[in-house]
């Protein structure tokens, strides 16, 4: 994690706090009873989809290799374990010579999944892997929540672009990642500072109310915003009255005006009507920017109404009515000693209820069709029928502890658009309904 | 902000980032225009509560403190503008010795809040009050989410303690900041390492199923964790049978075992036969800890359980169904001078639907009945009236610039439990209803 991982102009020198209580205790049962370096296959799935969608997005995978990276225990954590007397002695000692050393393949970031798709696998000694469960879940879940929810708005907004708008709400920080993973999914801009410090988002802005009532009229507040940022700026024309604010407006700015904002109402009924006004007054190439609570819903409503761009908050850093994904990370494999010739013996949950899950290290496929449209999410242990091994689906991400995948932003962002477009068409349907494509054990 | 406010043990310079790219521009537009200096008052409130809720939780104002102290536009953010252009070499300049020098008012952390509420209070220029804007509503919107659910958590739980658990479900650092919103709301302890680094609040632990799956069988596992934590510890009683657990974890740890956990299953119908089981074979002292997607209603239907212990993750972090408030942070009034002489005229948007607010500089009490019950919350401009005058709800936080108002995280939870104590019996009702008070405007 370099400086600005966390929009800030600071040095991280670690993630390793971002860690439940109990992965240490458990390491020093581990380290005490001799299994700690037992060879061990953790991964990462999601057992359903959350309700009524039909994809999900893998983000974060980026921020992941990031936190795996600099997941040290330097002298402060230390000493705060040992203060705290989380641990004991001996496993301090352990944790302060910690870095992790073995593999990690995931499906590659901006991917689609589906329910028990192996998202990412984590291979090493028991002790290196199980303390990483806390922080790679809490990156993944939140991530791919915001990617999936940006997906759908996408998806519905079509070519039109998407601004990212929802700093305010969420916690500061989780804004950055969210900026991130709606880029991801398919946004364009965003209004963070950080999140365009951090990832190179390009970043965007309009006006506030709060500046049209600082002046003492709205033509005023207008004036003084074409005079400093020039007449391609977009002006907040719902403060008072709208029809006003665009007669304002464009007597203000002239036909270059760039972008009208409006941010209540009926969209559809006052985009039509400010688009018939700009006209009338020949500022037709004047753009409209609507917000206003927007989801995939209300931008899907408005894809007849002549809107140029939606700036979405509230809904997209919510995830939507769906704020994290349900991922955990488990145990699925493990040998009896470090021995990388010991086999693998899989390993799950048997108790009753849906908590189940699948043991053995798995590969995972997506079988096209023969449109190359994708009919299976085929998931497996073993060896990888000749037939699907072209269509395989996990990378090697870390590699001897060493980052092997790094990748541009822009990357992930293509690969997702690319990945949704392989899709069956029902999957870019709003409704609800299951997922797009069945998940095969074979 | 010091060091460790991210969770991190790492100096944190500035908050400045945490900013939407338009707070910059309408700024150029001000200083340029004559405008930024005039006075200004900015509130933070909302217009409703969420869906069925009867009551709001204050959280994040310490946090706000301290992002406040550390809004600084240093170099590496001023070069990062500057290369974007976000704006022109004036406005850099003026921000490069930006340092809030206004006040601040608002309710004391902890408190509860209903629609209109004046939570926060801003004054100062409009230059310096509007910077604030992002940032602030980033972690009030966040924070009080989730102190929300935590309160109504709690209060289904009784006198039994909650355990905060949900790191691995949200972004890492909002993780961190849950974890304190959730002890402001009445939970005990937390998972999260970070937040007890950061916020000393109790951490603990138990086990996993990894740490079972790992060991030969059960019986080792049960061994390897009690001969290193100790027979105090709480050994997961539902890997693979329930009842053959517990007997191997009582033979192993004795009467003396701390506490068994249970994460699937019936928890009603199987914490009665764990009860049963553990009594039968001596244990009466041994405690069971419940977890397993809990949210209040689910607490609250286990009352009559034989449990001693909630652990809350994924609801708790999403604020149970309403992960953020929809508080806004609007001017209410401003003067035409830097003046404090000149008159502030209170301002408000006028357009249609429901976005209009109340304008005007406010105070807020909230009024008892003759048996100290509260019974309504009272919003007024102007002079406050006698009879309210020991009612008053805002303080001041920061004064000419300098936070005047920290206190210990207990302080604030102690409030809390306060606050809501003095609340018509009804706001603890689970089911949805109306704000357990009026709001009424004087």
């Amino acid at each position: 994690m370099n400086t600005a991982d966390l929009g800030l102009p600071v040095d991280v020198p670690s993630t390793a706090l971002f860690t439940d209580h109990y992965e240490l205790t458990m390491l020093q049962a581990a380290l005490k009873a001799g299994t700690a370096d037992r060879r061990s296959v953790f991964e990462v799935f999601t057992r359903r989809l959350p309700e009524g969608r039909r994809y999900g997005v893998v983000a974060g995978t980026g921020r992941v290799l990031d936190a795996v990276e600099n997941f040290r225990f330097d002298a402060d954590v230390i000493g705060f374990l040992r203060e705290r007397r989380v641990v004991d002695e001996a496993t301090l000692e352990w944790l302060s010579s910690y870095r992790f050393s073995g593999d990690v393949w995931g499906y590659p970031e901006g991917e689609v999944y589906f329910p028990g798709s192996p998202i990412l696998r984590v291979e090493g000694s028991f002790a290196e892997c199980v303390l990483l469960e806390t922080v790679i879940l809490s990156i993944l879940n939140h991530d791919s929540a915001i990617a999936a929810a940006a997906s759908r708005m996408a998806s519905a907004a079509g070519e039109r672009p998407l601004i990212e708008m929802g700093a305010r709400r969420t916690h500061e920080l989780a804004a950055v990642a969210a900026s991130r993973a709606a880029y991801v999914g398919g946004f364009t801009t965003t209004s963070d500072l950080a999140a365009g410090f951090r990832y190179d988002i390009p970043t965007v802005g309009t006006s506030a109310h709060a500046f049209t009532l600082l002046h003492d009229n709205e033509r005023d507040a207008f004036q003084a915003q074409v005079d400093s940022l020039g007449p391609g700026t977009t002006l907040l024309v719902d403060t008072y009255d709208v029809t006003e604010a665009v007669r304002t407006a464009v007597d203000i700015a002239g036909p270059e005006l760039g972008a009208v904002r409006i941010d209540s109402g009926d969209l559809l009924l006052v985009a039509h009507r400010v688009r018939d006004q700009l006209d009338e007054l020949g500022a037709t190439k004047t753009k409209i920017v609507v917000t206003s609570d927007l989801d995939e819903y209300a931008i899907a409503s408005l894809a007849a109404a002549p809107v140029d761009a939606y700036g979405v908050g509230t809904q997209l850093v919510t995830g939507s009515g769906h704020p994290t994904c349900s991922m955990v990370y488990k145990l699925v494999a493990r040998a009896h000693s470090a021995d990388v010739k010991a086999p693998l013996e899989p390993v799950a949950k048997k108790s009753l209820g849906a908590k189940s899950s699948v043991g053995g290290r798995k590969w995972a496929a997506r079988r096209p069709d023969e449109h190359g449209v994708a009919e299976a999410e085929v998931i497996g242990t073993g060896a990888v029928p000749v037939e699907l091994a072209d269509h395989q689906l996990l990378v090697e991400l870390i590699k001897g502890g060493e980052v092997v995948a790094r990748e541009p932003l822009d990357t992930v962002r293509d690969r997702h658009a690319a990945a949704r477009e392989r899709l069956p068409l029902s999957a870019t349907q709003l409704s609800k309904g299951e997922a797009v494509i069945p998940t095969e054990y074979v």
